[in-house]
């Protein structure tokens, strides 16, 4: 049997499980995100254990770079992370244990896992997107992850703001009031002057935030006609968001769109991951399955 | 010689054409849209004449279903346009000429045909945005052309809208004040009261359709992440719109992507087209070849 590792580097945070998919994970480990050697080393170290080891796949915090093409591939580039800025992370690995590396960020990897194993199985794409400390999105199209220039940095799309209605000016310390800026959970404290898993399901502050978000997927509907998209990430686990976000999006494409899925089928388009939390780390297996079957 | 025909099925008017591609145009007709039975019964008797023509591809107005798994696969579906509605387009014309027939939309064949033959060629991904009488966008990722629920209609996103600045209201039908609606052609000549091309490049019409239209592409560039972007249509045949909307676009995005092509390579990454107003036509004779390739 050949077993893959999936490594899920988070920024605070790292998991490393073996095995071959969510039924089937042989070992699993986390720690704490240190320094990159060592967090890097502990990984390496882990999966040495395995004999049966063919692949390795990456699923990391960003901006990084996903281009195989590149001088740069396997990088984390510009992150304002202490001591991670221009780090070499899959060439390592792949030096190391000297087998195929897959490398992408942490929010495409969860967008491939939940594609080939969660909520978007069976389908041809699917949109993820995670909204929590930060609001990022994956897209797998015909199968294969997005990438171009680099890779997609969906939060910071810009969106119609009314400062009459919310005068918050937004969080983002490179836009203000983009998506992320407006949406994610640190704008909701900031906004509301508590956290947001403390606030009600009736408080004002989830209609405007199905708002918020229902103006993102407008715009990643009509971009990427995604067959199916996946909201996921701390603030969504707020279940009660859902109805309204979709009852929203349908409000705002006011028809333009008939498609079974926009007008009767809402319900199914616009669902909670399957992975869950295990979506970052499957996504690693994913990408490294990928990287074994293109090696 | 594997000869192939493309059709430019627009609102007002039909270009077919036969060849092999740019540079090998055999013959090419074009003539007003009329009824779909006699403007898709032109087009069946003009490529009858060519014994060597081995498929067609059809770029058409939309909406229309360009998923070949569906039961309306080939039809033009819920065009205002009237006797349009609901058309079975394609599989006319495999019935008629029993070779294999592409079909998606006009733009996002026009897209295929730059990425192929144009402004990206030799790349492996690229956005084509039309700015004319509509706004909308078809995109290539890794040499295929974006589907899922449907197509893209990348018009339609909601973008900021300061009506202190401009009270204009919008011009779409369904969302008012979406980028279509503030961008396009007759949003243009509706608020200033003059066709667009009548106005002088130091209008302040250009500033404001340079702001819309770098707000478009921002939401773009952070979701498909496209290493060109390609901007044609009658309004963008304004050439000195290019150096505003690229400077636009680097101080909307306030250095967040550090990538070359945003930084000190963006007179490279937004460009006008190549193939100018051939690419519907060209278009239609690429999604031909991929129709023939995939038969």
């Amino acid at each position: 049997m050949n077993l893959i590792g999936g490594i899920e580097g988070g920024g605070t945070k790292f998991i490393c499980a073996v095995g071959t998919g969510p039924d089937d994970i042989r070992e699993e480990i986390r720690y704490p995100t240190t320094t990159p050697g060592e967090s890097i080393g502990r990984a390496v170290a882990f999966f040495r254990k395995f004999d049966e080891l063919r692949a390795v796949g990456i699923a990391c915090f960003g901006p990084l770079d996903p281009n195989p093409k590149s001088a740069t591939f396997g990088y984390v580039t510009t992150t304002p992370k202490p001591g991670w800025a221009n780090t070499e992370f899959a060439g390592v690995v792949q030096r190391e244990l000297n087998i195929p590396v897959g490398f992408d960020t942490d929010v495409n990897a969860a967008a491939l896992a939940e594609y080939r194993w969660g909520a978007a199985k069976g389908l041809d794409s699917c949109l993820y997107l995670t909204v929590g400390t930060g609001i990022g999105g994956g897209a797998v199209v015909e199968g294969k992850l997005i990438h171009g220039m680099m890779h997609p940095e969906m939060g910071h799309i810009r969106i119609p703001h009314d400062l009459a209605v919310d005068p918050y000016p937004g969080a983002c310390p490179y836009h203000g009031d983009c998506l992320e800026g407006l949406a994610c959970g640190p704008a909701i404290e900031a906004r509301w002057g508590q956290r947001a898993e403390t606030l009600p399901p009736d408080h004002p502050a989830w209609g405007l935030e199905a708002h918020y978000i229902a103006l993102g997927l407008i715009a990643y509907i009509v971009t990427l006609s995604p067959q199916r998209i996946i909201l996921g990430g701390g603030v969504m686990s707020q279940m009660h968001l859902f109805p309204p976000i979709r009852a929203e999006v349908q409000r705002l494409m006011n028809g333009y769109i008939q498609s079974s899925q926009m007008m009767e089928g809402i319900d199914d388009y616009i669902v909670p991951p399957v992975l869950g939390n295990r979506a970052g780390v499957l996504g690693g297996i994913a990408l490294g399955l990928d990287a074994l079957n293109a090696s």
